[in-house]
């Protein structure tokens, strides 16, 4: 399931495609779940990184640049395209999910569509999280996050925190639920509350990023009549739901996967989502193993990767 | 469980509540779900009705008025109906469901602020249809419905035709699927197409009008990835769902439930929801259980109940 660039050959980019020097990768929880089997996905996997450009045949102006990638790549055709879905494309490949080589890798391949320049003044430890800095941001895409809101954030996970990090900057009364101490503590000084549970009933808007049948209870109990909750995190297995009590409730559940990159770019680089308390360990790509392993341990979040 | 009238005593108007003397009511499967114990509800049944004002202590005015009424009787004082969420209210009773006797009876009480008049041009048989007309209705008042957007009505029971029958004024692109051709054969000569299934992963918007677990499943099939599904009928027990796929696709499922009277009233009163094709059998107030029983047959649609 793991494999590393050395023992690969990385075909030269197919017209439209770069290839990427990877500087730096992330572990993100959906790479622990495909270890795990969560989706029948054998090639090398990893999607959150900073690279730069080294080869670029259909555009050259490409070259020597830093850039991070959008995950999706989209054939630009079919319906969904078509309509500006891209990240929906039928016949997508997915970064390290899906029929594409990730990142946990020496170099890997993208579309030039799918990259975008990090600037100079953004660090590569910053620019990692550019990806899901970005999923993150999917919400604010997907509702109106508007000050004032009552909004709960389930989990304070790798997830959890960039999408409190990013719900901060809206204004919203924020309340993060969280059952590691240590993890919620990673958030003091902004301008949030956390507890171990929330109040029933209240919230407006609850994201859940936990990605487990506790969460998401806690996630019903905590919406309000007319609420939204937006599920950031895939569930393994199925969830029972009370559909009854959605109907009566009038509750919205919103299913929310990749987000907006030109804005997550602009987040990190302006300073306003600060990802250091995130980085628990950095690895070279040859300890990846274990690196991988440190990332599964409860408590820990985000696990760096330098090829 | 079924109780009449003519066995009970009905009070005096309380406060800014009139007594209505019921014209006609109509049967819905919530009625048959309450009977069968859905919900713990043990006063008289019935939330469908036209009537006409018999006495209104508090304001005289509306005295022998023709009238149809909003369900969700609300406490105007709680957080739920300050922030203009009536049919949330914390404290509601709701007519013939929670904690206040129905319209299966000869008089019925409800707060003047919950009754609409009734046009003189709207027949008693029309009428009787403005609380489940707001109810379809209440889908458009939820998700944008525009023209051309690929629609599927699952099911085409009592609530499914009207849904039908009300989004057929969108000029959106109309899908119903139903099991019973009867059922699908009254919708003829509506823009619409029907079905015994529907193409997979096509909708923009499904809405779900079976409350049966193959109706869910076959929603969440034919939605396409970003698309919404609206839930409007109640599922007895809990259902079970791929959490992971919502998470994927990035459904939208919305719980919805009552709707805007006003413009159902409006709808009917110009004639642009044809409910003549819906209504199977009219019972007297005294046959009121060979109606229960005739409703709770199989291709029946709507059945009425005269007092």
């Amino acid at each position: 399931m793991l494999r590393f660039r050395e023992d690969l050959a990385l075909p030269e980019p197919p017209p439209g495609e770069a290839r990427v020097d990877v500087l730096l990768a992330g572990i993100c929880n959906t790479d622990l779940e495909l270890i795990q089997g969560y989706y029948p996905y054998a090639g090398i996997l990893g999607h959150e990184f900073v690279g730069r450009v080294a080869s670029s045949p259909s555009d050259p102006a490409w070259e020597g640049r830093r850039v991070v990638g959008e995950i999706n790549a989209a054939c630009g055709a079919c319906e969904a395209c078509q309509a500006g879905r891209k990240t929906h494309c039928d016949r997508r490949t997915v970064l390290g999910i899906k029929a594409r080589d990730g990142c946990f890798a020496e170099a890997l391949l993208l579309p030039l569509a799918n990259l975008h320049a990090v600037p100079d003044s953004l660090s590569d430890e910053d620019a990692v999280f550019a990806e899901p800095t970005a999923a993150a941001l999917q919400v604010q895409e997907q509702v109106d996050v508007a000050p004032g809101m009552r909004v709960v954030v389930v989990g304070a996970g790798k997830l959890g925190q960039l999408v409190a990090r990013t719900l901060c900057l809206t204004g919203c009364d924020l309340l993060v639920i969280g059952r590691s101490r240590r993890s919620l503590d990673r958030l003091a000084g902004l301008p949030l509350e956390t507890a171990a549970d929330a109040p029933a009933g209240r919230a407006d808007l609850v994201v859940e990023c936990t990605g487990n049948p506790e969460g998401f209870a806690l996630a019903r109990r905590a919406v309000r009549p007319r609420g939204t909750i937006v599920l950031k995190s895939t569930h393994r297995g199925a969830t029972t739901l009370d559909l009854s009590s959605v109907v009566v409730d009038e509750v919205s559940l919103v299913g929310s996967r990749c987000g907006p990159f030109a804005k997550a770019l602009d987040a990190l680089a302006r300073g306003l989502v600060d990802t250091r308390p995130l980085v628990d360990a950095r690895y070279s790509l040859e300890e990846g193993l274990a690196a991988i392993e440190e990332a599964a341990r409860p408590g820990i979040l985000k696990v760096l990767l330098k090829p």
